[in-house]
């Protein structure tokens, strides 16, 4: 009884044994995540990806990210498509805040007993975001650990390297005293949050995934696998603009433990939170869970997904071009001296 | 009890709490894998690296891997500081094969109860294989699941981005019929066969980890955890050779299933199995396991980690001077007409 070699799908396309129509499809998804770049064929030991030419001082940009206890939900529910687009989603966020654009994308999905529908599911997850984020999927490794995973559960880790031109590069360098934070709306949880979340919901609540979430019009399970957003498409076009001096995303905590990533010493930031209104889910979340407003905004995004940090001359303009887009943004604060953030 | 956001050493250093002297240690030892292309500040969303300028025209080579079971032998003895040796020379192993060499790694940690200590000791290994192979630790995820892990278990995937010359790129599409397999040693299982070799060991040997292992001069766990060989420092010299045809590294299975990933169609391989010694370690699984010596090729590496493919006038020389630098090398055998591999 020899170990089954990990499934494999480096490179471009998605090696599983038999010829299923899901898996033919999954196949031209994956490589419908190719572009011109990417050299790999299918079975190669690495995957190939050229250095974009236009750039003449290329940086990339890596992450590397899981999905955390969300997948908990995913297992709960059974539906498998939505984690790989919230990791892809989470890796293009954190690479867009320097200005790097995504370039390739490779997954690690660790599993006890294979499902192949199951690791369909989720890698089909994997290139939908791809495709969206104009990201290859270059490769991948699929692990059956079945001494390490319960049977019909996995994690899922993602890895992205994206490039920006290296004059463009967005740290934060720039922030002074003054600057104007725009706040972008998340559309949930985003991926964060989650062992605290899953036990407000259900334990305390005492949901179960296919119960309706208050005031929400879809059942807990749905509130809660809503799809990390991309900021990508939004943000983009002001990649270029140089009124945008910062980008931070809300993730892996608050507003607290995000927005100091980027601010120059000396520099902290007052968020004015009656400038937006906290979406329902997580005021139901704070009320049912009893949990002091303070906690909520260090461990929930809140409902700001990204905040950008913009010249006071440009905010406006900035804050008007990315509602024309459909984004929901608005001015959030501003850039003080002092240390942290200051909510007020 | 909200959750703990995960630990977090993306960019250039690991971020814990405290500022014990093993952590200052580990800080140092990550920062000394920075080159002169590291471009990322602490604490960043994501890490930056700038592209060799020395390329004209550089393709990025990406590889994502796990350590698979081989992590269970780590759990049993205790030792933690090599599953990140492992994890990084495999996956420099697999870019190698494609003539890049190592740029930036990330890493992805998974544990149940975060342990710190463990958490140190597992990246210290990477970060010293980091800096062995050249490779910059750029960043990296260390997430607390302890739904999914069982304490004092962790799971280990990694991420490597490397570069080559877009005309040097080793795709093996130059391999013609006659010419010579150089085969390099391993030292042990690499990181492959490892459900295999554990019930075996611990279960039909009924060996402990701490039991001498028969003919090895070690215990059976440090027979078991010899780390995963780097094949850079000895073949890097020979990347520019225009005789090196292909690498192909014999991992996630045995020569049968790697091999031919470098072949070009109608092309097999004659791989003579008097040409080397079967490395006791291997002899042992095999008699222990009643294991047919056909599945033992195809499962284990059977002392082979690293085949080249070389031209018939340059096989001698290239097998000559890797010797001379140390490496065991060997003729093993050649390519004919044919396809998948023939032991002879």
């Amino acid at each position: 009884m020899p170990e089954r070699p990990g499934l494999d799908y480096r490179a471009t396309g998605v090696d599983l044994d038999a010829a299923e129509r899901t898996k033919e499809g999954l196949k031209a998804l994956v490589a419908s995540t190719r572009d011109a770049n990417t050299l790999s064929e299918l079975g190669a030991f690495g995957g190939l990806y050229a250095v974009p030419g236009e750039l003449s001082r290329p940086v990339l940009v890596s992450s590397a990210d899981g999905v955390g206890t969300k997948l908990k939900v995913a297992f709960m529910t059974g539906r498998h498509d939505t984690v790989g687009q919230d990791l892809v989603n989470h890796c293009v966020d954190d690479i867009l805040v320097q200005g790097a654009v995504p370039l390739f994308f490779l997954d690690y999905l660790a599993t006890g007993v294979m499902d192949e529908q199951v690791v369909n599911d989720v890698v089909r997850g994997v290139a939908i975001a791809c495709r969206e984020n104009g990201c290859a999927l270059l490769g991948g490794e699929t692990a059956q650990m079945p001494d390490f995973y319960a049977d019909d559960e996995y994690d899922l880790a993602g890895f992205i390297v994206g490039a920006v031109e290296r004059d463009a590069v967005l740290d934060g360098s720039r922030i002074a005293e003054g600057d104007v934070l725009v706040g972008l709306g998340s559309n949930g949880l985003h991926t964060n949050g989650y062992t605290l979340a899953r036990r407000i919901v259900f334990e305390v609540m005492g949901l179960g995934v296919d119960d309706p979430f208050p005031g929400e019009g879809v059942t807990a399970g749905e509130a809660l696998l809503r799809i990390h957003r991309s900021y990508l498409p939004s943000l983009r076009p002001h990649l270029i603009d140089p009124g945008l001096k910062g980008l931070a995303h809300i993730t892996g905590g608050g507003i607290p433990g995000n927005l100091p990533r980027i601010l120059p010493e000396g520099l902290g930031a007052l968020v004015r939170t009656d400038s937006w209104d906290v979406p329902n889910l997580f005021l139901q979340l704070e009320e049912a869970g009893g949990v002091e407003r303070g906690e909520m905004l260090r461990v929930f995004n809140m409902g700001v997904g990204m905040i950008a940090v913009v010249a006071p001359e440009r905010a406006d303009a900035l804050a008007r071009a990315l509602n024309d887009a459909g984004e929901k943004a608005w001015i959030l604060g501003a850039v003080e001296r002092g240390e942290g953030v200051r909510f007020a």
